[in-house]
């Protein structure tokens, strides 16, 4: 089944204790297309200004992506990001901001996408988020992403979208902002309540937690042996997971507890390469054998001990 | 097969927001000895003041655990350590440390330890620990636990105490600190060079991981609803770890695998309790559905998915 993507295309200036970027294509629907396309064809609703270079959409193409969805404004600017990371990775430093096309951005869905069954929208504006959901037709999973200055400055915004959404994708540290909880446990109980019944807490190095009403399930994250830049991880994570469950069809479960570790595959993968630089060599023999490496990298027999 | 565990026997002053002890039991060689005597017979060497109560000592005879090995310093004062937490639990403060007979403790193994196979060593002094394991007689496994202090300002007593050490149990800062390696990967690899072929890395409510040469495992921690206090709880992990190895008389992969997981079981029931409280009441029942739970937290199917 086809996925709805909607989110960010941006240029990013990236910077890294491992090496710099100056201008390299970025923003969630960028990732989150890349990683949900070597599963699903995902539809990206976005927006772009004129510099945005047709040979980009070219290459998004080439994948699969429906770009149709994208729209270029006559005379804007892309959205642009600039960020630091340190040693450890884990927290992005903002250098700057231009919002640009962003700005006025209202994001339209196009007919022939209304119907699609799964949807991820990227984090942005909570009520724009919610108008997306209002011109869907009864899509079977919407997902969500988020951040703290939706969560601090426009709550009751975000309250109000959340019902209409069934997965919720935040950090530990927006969990706990949105809940007002500390306890892990806890704060996804509270975030249920508000909606969305599947809670994905993305821990970073440490993984990614699942709470359903079938229980916890905790996936590891692929230990690196070389993590150039985070950019685009928790993206590529949710695109691995979205994509997983478009293509099987399902969110049982069972199904999502193998797309939760797709997820923590494709994140692994983006984190070796600066921007979407990675999934340019990409195959799918390459995101097998690390799901494959996920599953023994936590496997332990439960027989054999004299209880 | 049994275990000898030579740590430290404490008075411990503890307070987290969860509430507050002004002395309770505790020490490494209390919670290493506590959690493995559910699987195995514990042989402790230790030190204790005149001020220690007998009754204490009781209590680890009733578990099973051999005292014999803990020396009774006349006229001396018990090891005390007060610690406070703060709401993530994460980090102690040492509030004070009065060292008393542990001050010139010299860890004297009885001969009738001498031929134990599998030993652990809790955190104290490298020198201690080597002179300890040059009093045993041909072990299979020497397990040890070290920190920040000794890596630091006895670092060079410490690379050569490593040498003699199969196995050491190190958080993740101090696993970074001993290699100079940020990468958990190559830190590992590093420690490895230096003696232990073993090498697990605590990382609190994130779990563990393990690293040999067959690969790398990654263990969950369960995810408490009740956590109280966290002091002892490496220790348990670890004592749940060497009990289990001493128990199935095994360090292949497959066994250190599931012993790390039970050292997880065994350290997330001593946080639900301040000191060793918890384990007043702890039944093997509990233990083994906790590790089933463990399982079922981290377990997923690689089958049904189109590749």
């Amino acid at each position: 089944m086809s996925l709805l993507v909607v989110g960010t295309v941006a240029f990013d200036a990236i910077e890294t204790p491992f090496g710099k970027r100056d201008k390299t294509v970025g923003g969630s629907a960028s990732f989150l297309g890349t990683a949900s396309s070597f599963f699903t064809k995902p539809h990206l609703v976005s927006v772009i200004g004129e510099d945005f270079p047709e040979e980009a959409l070219k290459r998004f193409q080439a994948r699969g992506i429906d770009t149709q969805g994208i729209e270029r404004q006559r005379g804007g600017k892309t959205f642009f990001w600039a960020g630091r990371y340190d040693q450890n990775l884990n927290v992005a430093h903002t250098l700057e901001t231009q919002l640009n096309v962003l700005a006025t951005f209202e994001p339209k869905v196009p007919s022939a996408y209304r119907k699609l069954p799964y949807v991820m929208l990227g984090n942005f504006d909570p009520q724009l988020q919610r108008r997306v959901v209002e011109q869907l037709d009864s899509p079977k999973l919407v997902a969500a992403d988020t951040m703290n200055y939706w969560i601090t400055d426009h709550n009751a915004e975000l309250r109000k979208t959340l019902k209409h959404v069934h997965m919720l994708s935040v950090n530990e540290g927006e969990a706990r902002m949105l809940s007002g909880e500390w306890n892990l446990r806890k704060a996804a109980i509270a975030i249920a309540d508000m909606g969305p019944k599947i809670v994905v807490v993305k821990r970073g190095e440490y993984g990614a937690t699942l709470f359903t009403e079938e229980g916890i399930f905790v996936a590891p994250a692929y230990m690196l042996e070389t993590a150039l830049d985070p950019t685009g991880a928790g993206d590529s994570f949710a695109g691995g997971l979205l994509g997983h469950v478009a293509r099987i069809d399902s969110a049982k479960p069972r199904v999502l507890r193998q797309a939760i570790v797709m997820g923590s595959s494709l994140g692994s993968f983006a984190v070796e390469g600066f921007g979407l630089e990675r999934y340019e060599t990409l195959t799918p023999g390459e995101i097998r054998k690390r799901f494959e490496q996920l599953h023994a990298l936590t496997n332990f027999e439960t027989a054999g001990i004299p209880w």
